[in-house]
């Protein structure tokens, strides 16, 4: 087993001499390594099974499904690699330029982070894409998969190295850690020196001990308690569409909207037409009904509304439900005084990852999107979008919702920072 | 004493409203700021006497004469306040905007963080400095200032106030901890969901503290081990006139040349020109001589060429020579076989602050460019110039020696981050 001491070292001399890539040989190596994806079918797949094979008694069923892979999604994974070649290089771009008085010229120019490395579950596409994002935008990577994924990840990885070195690349600019014990997690935390950036993907335990544990510099992605907000002034009927969409187009993802919050004027009548949409035309079209669990001015509305049994889908919120990723078909329905009280709940209650407006008045609008302080702040439209695809950042690496540095989706720009480069003819100070 | 729970709790509050500041209000409590700073000069030089009286006992005269106001330092802190005046906004400026095809239309925009806390020593001036730039960039700050400069931070702060008062803006926007322990500045590392970024401005001790400790975001400002590298293409007349003004010109601050490679090509010219400049020169002009340093190749050099007891100036160089911030009149001296050799020297020495080339070589000038990893790479300039004020960003937050979010000097831009606004007209996915 490769020692994750010597991997750091490899990768620390790999980025220092990343500088001299051009995107042409990015681009050729990029491509390289997508064909090589697909020519390592077989043995990914086989490796695949084995992980699927083991990682059955201990995970759920959906975990499985993110697990297992096929030569479509192989084929997905490539193209996902592809897909970055068309996208601009973020490296040596000239963000700002002056001349100063006494003649020098100050450039800022983007340039890599060095070592990025990203510790991540099961999915293996995220092997794939955050090796490429890496990659592309001038940085070494030293991956982490989660022990599930291991021979999945460790296969994927070696057929992307060989596309590096099919084109006389550093292959350890794409590195994965041996070493899959909690140890091998916290070293990376700790690697100063070593590590320039690190990026946690995966639940709120992983996320919480990089945050506390770790040395090196952390970009925080994370949990998502999403609201959409309707105004007194919404096209109901839109409100009720983004919403379905919102909650229910894939509950399980951190831009999926928990809380729902109606302008006291519309509620009356807001209300019962959710209720519909969510809990009755669903059941009667065999999807999963969602359930409600609604603030008191909420509840009185509807106590009157639903019949038929489905009472069950109306529950009084908790303490706790407004501040719950319930990542499930559960909505918190509360009702407020106007966009003020709602921008004031957000404030309180979001984790600040998506937040949403329905409204017609661009006042209210202009007023919610200033106010609410949120990665992405959304009017008349689903807090789903917020992703790097949906986004035009290509694959992302992550959504981050902390706000040093890198705020949302994460792609190619986002792992870049900057120097200054200050050019005389011998000025002194 | 005002708790330093409360101070926070209400720094969040007016960090959360700070969005409906608009250029022109916080323009006018600007000049109010600098008219009040100019009004309470007698309160502020009272406590400044104070605080100099207590410190006599405990602290350098270097460190005296920082802590030390008179009438035109007060004067030139209301300067640097109005200064920002001129300084375009920082806040929502559209940093990219797209349409997709899908009619959204997605800005991202730049907001305040929220809370800033900044950690500092005995100089004066970085109250008036730090409030004043968060202030302008839409943050609300909270200032936790010296033990030694507590009367003096307090009575400064306390104005400031009151010219945020007297345009009807909320005070709560600068506040200063009175609770000077080492507790407080704890409190603020792990103040999470209150404080948004924590700087440090400070010595090694604070820095180290910050980022082991700190549940929050940091942005470290740091040591500065800079070089200058004179190539074998150098003039050698520019080198040492560079050389001299990043030694000599100041030698305690960060931005200081502590490290000089000499290309093996032009080192039999240069060292004894640089030997008669940094000593015998600065002798006979009754100067401070530099200590020079020297590894084994620069020594050989040198040792032909010094006479008339001024051996006492060059010294072999030991072991932590080539990795120790001197902030004084001492110089390490080494000879380096080209440029590429000069750019590994440096990526495994240099704190990555500010490092320099002297070369008419265009080619060598863009390889050290490319090559070397620093906040600030000057190719034929000295290594002071890495400051705010010369960057033209105004007066600065520090130099950030991190690449997450902010790198070299920080004004106004590098305290804001961003958001996403996504306006739709009812968009799911």
């Amino acid at each position: 087993m490769k020692e994750t001491s010597v991997i750091l070292q490899s990768a620390k001399r790999a980025a220092e001499e990343a500088f001299c890539l051009t995107t042409e040989r990015k681009n050729a190596a990029l491509e390289a390594m997508a064909e090589a994806l697909i020519a390592a079918k077989n043995e990914i797949l086989s490796a695949n099974g084995k992980d699927v094979e083991s990682a059955r008694q201990s995970i759920s069923d959906v975990m499985i499904d993110r697990l297992s892979l096929n030569e479509s999604r192989i084929e997905a994974m490539a193209a996902g690699v592809r897909a970055l070649i068309a996208l601009p290089d973020p490296v040596g771009r000239v963000i700002e330029r002056a001349t100063r008085e006494n003649g020098l010229i100050i450039e800022k120019v983007s340039v890599p982070f060095g070592v990025t490395a990203i510790i991540y579950e099961s999915r293996p596409n995220v092997t794939s894409d955050a090796a490429a994002l890496c990659f592309k935008s001038g940085n070494a990577c030293v991956l982490r998969s989660g022990k599930e994924a291991f021979r999945t990840s460790f296969e994927v990885t070696k057929a992307l190295r060989r596309g590096l070195k099919k084109c006389g690349e550093n292959e350890d600019l794409i590195q994965i850690l041996e070493d899959t014990s909690r140890e091998s997690a916290t070293a990376l935390m700790k690697a100063e020196g070593y590590v320039d950036l690190l990026i946690p993907r995966g639940g709120k335990g992983l996320i919480k001990a990089c945050v506390e544990q770790a040395k090196v510099p952390v970009i925080e992605t994370g949990t998502g308690i999403c609201h959409v907000y309707v105004d007194a002034a919404a096209d109901l009927q839109k409100a009720v569409k983004i919403i379905e969409n919102a909650k229910t187009s894939r509950p399980s993802v951190c831009n999926a909207e928990e809380v729902c919050l109606v302008h006291k004027n519309v509620a009356g009548t807001f209300l019962p037409l959710l209720y519909q949409t969510l809990v009755k035309n669903r059941l009667s079209e065999g999807k999963t009904a969602v359930e409600l669990r609604c603030d008191k001015r909420a509840s009185e509305i509807l106590s009157g509304v639903c019949n038929g049994g489905d009472e069950r889908y109306i529950k009084a919120a908790g303490a706790e439900d407004f501040d719950t990723e319930f990542l499930d078909y559960i909505l918190a329905v509360g009702v407020v005084d106007d966009v003020r009280s709602a921008a004031e709940h957000i404030a309180k209650h979001s984790t600040h990852h998506s937040d949403a407006i329905v409204t017609e008045d661009k006042k209210a609008a202009d007023y919610f999107a200033a106010a609410v302080d949120s990665a992405a702040v959304y009017v008349n439209a689903s807090t789903r979008f917020t992703d790097g695809g949906e986004f035009g950042l290509g694959c992302e690496m992550g959504i981050s919702t902390q706000k040093l540095h890198a705020r949302g989706p994460m792609g190619l720009k986002e792992l870049q920072t900057y120097k200054y480069v200050v050019r005389g003819n011998g000025q002194i100070r």
